[in-house]
């Protein structure tokens, strides 16, 4: 193992907006301050490598940054690296070798990570950089933003002292049913809220196959635009649901959450 | 049920910082601006309704903001109305009627919801109050800010798609030895990262208890003081963890997050 020399720069995991993807006029994105300490923005504006999810959306956070706290450097000179694509359905054991990756830091420069919308690391593929920094000895500081988990799980009102996140249900319906009662049935013995995404045009898919598989008791919370002006949590039984639907935008992420009693 | 009138205020969840209880020099608490953003610390001082899990602690938070944003209302005039605490291992479903704390909500009164750290309601009693503003068809906003957990999780490098927050471990050596191991069970069975938290002064009591139980295989990571200057994560293997001990402090929060392979 290398040890990270005592001059090595630090890996700063840059929380991004939750607005990725969201379909807004031309320069009516929302202030940056209105989702991110100011101390977060002074460290990405300084940051002159990144390694990134998306290059693209990575320019544009930085963009949106320089409209608050000029950029350190012209933004055609930073380095922004793309973190490889994981195969589909590959573990986080079968990681790519990510140390060239880490080259600025052992050069003394920081370097942040950012991904297309909330916590690097969180719900995206970043961790096996993280690991990476950590095998090396290097240091991992991450800053403060939104995690639409944490604000969809505080917005519920559900079990907020025993919970999971489960990443995405299987698409084909006969599979999906026996996720749903599984998961259902995990959150009754260990009375835990277990939490869930999908793609926003599947918002509606989800929801159906939750309140047709769901026994009536349980109660489902769906958080959509979380920090965004038309957001919204609804937090009901089954029963209730079922009673008085809602309909979902097909544009705008989605987090569901339920606990069943 | 009662449904909210149309000029009903927001029930407005709002991050506090994770400095809480940790030893500082009077008057080097960080600016609120290292970790909030501007836009939720301009909401937080306009609201002149709270509900908190802490009073005295939520009257600290507010001279805070006072110094970033003036408060709309001197801090002696705001309404200040602590949670009940719930009765010891008492369940969510057991909640104490909570409507009266909401009355601000129905006479048009936006309504703050804050805990000691981090986000409310989430790893802390705030969730019924949630509840109570949903049965009620109230609105429920929550405001971005720091989660020690997300946090923890991100700085880890764990497999951060797909977790579990457990709370806190049994205290007696053998009913913990006992959790611990089922905890490495359900984390290599489902590789799912599992966060747990400990009050301060027993954080090496924990850490002894998980190098002395889980496999040597397995990754255990410590996040202790996040966001302040002297944080520090650990990410290693239980078997590197016993090859070279780190001392953790008691008087600094902590996370521990294990992934079992």
């Amino acid at each position: 193992m290398t040890d990270a020399p005592d001059r090595a720069g630090n890996l700063y995991l840059v929380p991004n907006t939750l607005d990725f993807g969201v379909p807004v006029a031309p320069g009516t994105l929302p202030d940056l301050r209105e989702t991110l300490p100011d101390g977060v923005i002074r460290i990405a504006a300084r940051l002159t490598h990144w390694v990134a999810e998306n290059a693209k959306t990575t320019r544009a956070f930085l963009k949106r940054v320089d409209t608050v706290v000029p950029l350190a450097q012209p933004l055609q000179t930073l380095s922004i690296v793309e973190l490889p694509r994981p195969a589909k359905g590959s573990a986080v054991a079968a990681a790519p070798d990510l140390r060239a990756l880490l080259a600025p830091l052992f050069k003394g420069h920081d370097l942040g990570l950012i991904s297309e919308a909330g916590l690097p690391a969180v719900a995206d593929p970043g961790a096996v950089l993280v690991q990476a920094a950590h095998a090396q000895h290097l240091r991992v500081i991450a800053l403060s933003g939104p995690s639409s988990l944490m604000l969809a799980l505080a917005a519920s009102g559900l079990n907020g002292q025993s919970f999971a996140f489960v990443g995405y249900l299987p698409v084909a319906p006969a599979q999906r049913a026996v996720r749903i009662r599984e998961l259902e049935g995990v959150s009754r013995r260990a009375m835990q809220t277990q939490l869930m995404i999908e793609t926003p045009y599947r918002n509606e898919a989800l929801l159906e196959a939750l309140l047709g598989t769901l026994q009536a008791t349980t109660t489902l919370s769906v958080s959509c635009g979380l920090t965004l002006a038309h957001g919204f949590t609804r937090s009901d039984t089954v029963q209730e649901w079922r009673r008085q639907p809602s309909a979902l935008p097909a544009d705008v992420p989605a987090v569901f959450a339920l606990l069943a009693r």
